[in-house]
């Protein structure tokens, strides 16, 4: 997508493929910053930081960061080694462990000698498919948005799912991205989403730069838009689902996909199938939430009046920081995913 | 209630009757500042900047500002035009009109002369009331809380309706404050309530201050925590309810509701009677929610570094701010009053 009007991706392979390039996404809205990466230890300190983050963005860069590894060393411990360091960066997005065991299982399969330009064209080829499987994903989602037949469509998003949260398109934003070339009407409330605020400082940047109708809301308000009938319906992209339907997503979504149920809009999920995890299943496998660090609700960073980035304290209360929660698949419409539209009870059909 | 140990009121009359003090809650909890406030103009900017906040104090507050413009002039007009724009210095807080048409209509049975005295005396008279009102929803609301036959409760809140939203005591506070003093174990969720963060800012500091058990979470953990079954019930404040039990009251109210009401969850919304809108029948007669500027979402204050307090951009995207919501009577299982526990089909009888 563009900023200022050039293409970017979020994240691109040195033509001498030892680095990589990302998007440091941290540093939005107040700053663009691209940042050179050249070891798998800062690969996953940006991950860990969060300047890369979205389940398909983690996914990619980690097989990135696979891939620099095996410059140095590709004899099978090292891998497995490599492996344990990267699927234990982050531990609520499958898309992880999902290119992790992909690419390992990949260059397991040649000589050590040839490895590390497997496991390099191994992640430019997920990078490639992630943007076609979002482009699929934008299709499908805008057959559903043209079905509403309205004018002017009101979507809520919640947290980014845009293209900041993939290679390139995003998952819950493609629809609307791809809605907006077929020139429809769309207009996005853009929650907030608190407490990393990726809302305001990440889909709405997105949006501003695309020339995409939106508006900035609380968290808080939007029950109140879905009760006064401004939200024709909702999309949000996925960090896991389980085989029965259930959604993990950014803490807060659950709220959001109750009261739309309530409020009979519909609400759907947009994330690629390997989003799907084959072993969890909710009632017998529930799924571990991951908690992060309170100061991430504490400590606020904005602008300052001179222009400086600063950070400022809100609190020094005790807190507790779920990062995210589990939508059950009662509250989903349907999930949107690179082979089309689905019943989130139908889930097994595309394993 | 107690700051640093010593007792303080939300709000004093001086001595000399020509002047109140309160408690500036735009400065906390980064700052524990007493302001004087001499002139009718000064109130209402203090009711409108949120130095003062919550319905009943909106209301006493406004009692006085009242009798404070009556020094000057006690005539018939100049007692309308006060009125007029003490009612409209926040739209949504029923108490305000409450107070102001009590405090007129008493002042205008005497003679002009006297009127000032009468005003004055009046104001201290609902500040002395307000207090009593708030024990008795505390005892009400203990009898509930007792009833859980728990050894510890947790109680989620929203926004602050604690001794700052009132002269003192609170109204959803007020229960936890009592069973707090009758030795219960409690601990208090504390949804940070943006955009104004009054429940970090506010409700956090009142229990810190109280010794009382408390975590902040985003609003957006609120969902995940009833889920897991972390909330044993909620109690919220009210700025305004409905004769058929629809309770206006800070955004994001209307969200923790549905889902404590998914999650079967006692939703309990504790305030005097005079938050109760005689003239308010929801379906008859909707109820015109307050937008508030967009800066309160998009700037942010909080402590920089060096301890000094700043205020932070963060987006630069349109906004929209809501300030309220409303409850449907559904949702909310009792409402707490002075005179007891009512269900909120039956507040007809209150009236």
């Amino acid at each position: 997508m563009k900023v200022n009007n050039i293409n970017y991706r979020t994240i691109i392979g040195s033509e001498s493929k030892n680095s990589i390039q990302i998007i440091d996404q941290t540093e939005l809205p107040h700053k663009f910053v691209l940042k050179e990466i050249k070891t798998l230890d800062d690969v996953i300190h940006s991950i860990q930081r969060m300047c890369v983050r979205g389940a398909p963005l983690i996914g990619v860069t980690a097989a990135y960061g696979f891939a620099i590894a095996l410059k140095e060393n590709q004899c099978d411990e090292f891998i497995t080694k490599v492996k344990e360091k990267l699927i234990s960066a982050r531990p609520t997005a499958v898309n992880l462990a999902w290119a992790i065991e992909a690419i390992a299982g990949h260059v397991k399969r040649v000589a050590p000698t040839k490895r590390y330009g497997e496991a390099w064209s191994y992640a430019e080829k997920l990078a490639e498919e992630d943007i076609q499987t979002n482009q699929k994903i934008g299709l499908h989602g805008l057959d559903l948005l043209k079905s509403f037949k309205k004018d002017k469509l009101n979507i809520l998003t919640h947290c980014n799912a845009g293209w900041l949260a993939t290679v390139d398109y995003g998952t819950a934003l493609s629809p609307i991205y791809h809605a907006a070339e077929f020139e429809m009407d769309i207009h996005v409330w853009v929650s907030e989403t608190r407490p990393r605020n990726q809302g305001s400082s990440l889909t709405a940047w997105e949006l501003e730069q695309a020339g995409i109708k939106h508006t900035v809301i609380t968290d808080n308000a939007a029950g109140y838009l879905m009760q006064k009938g401004e939200v024709d319906c909702v999309i949000v992209g996925a960090d896991r689902i389980s085989v029965d339907g259930q959604v993990v997503n950014k803490i807060g979504t659950y709220l959001k996909a109750v009261v739309a149920y309530e409020n009979n809009i519909p609400f759907y999920v947009a994330a690629p199938k390997s989003t799907i995890d084959a072993k969890f299943i909710c009632d017998n496998h529930p799924f571990e939430i991951e908690y992060r660090c309170g100061s991430e609700v504490s400590l606020i960073t904005g602008k300052l009046a001179d222009g400086s980035v600063s950070t400022v304290t809100l609190t020094t209360s005790p807190v507790l920081n779920p990062a995210f929660d589990l939508t059950p698949s009662k509250y989903i419409s349907n999930i949107i995913c690179e082979d089309g539209i689905f019943n989130p009870s139908s889930l097994k059909d595309l394993l």
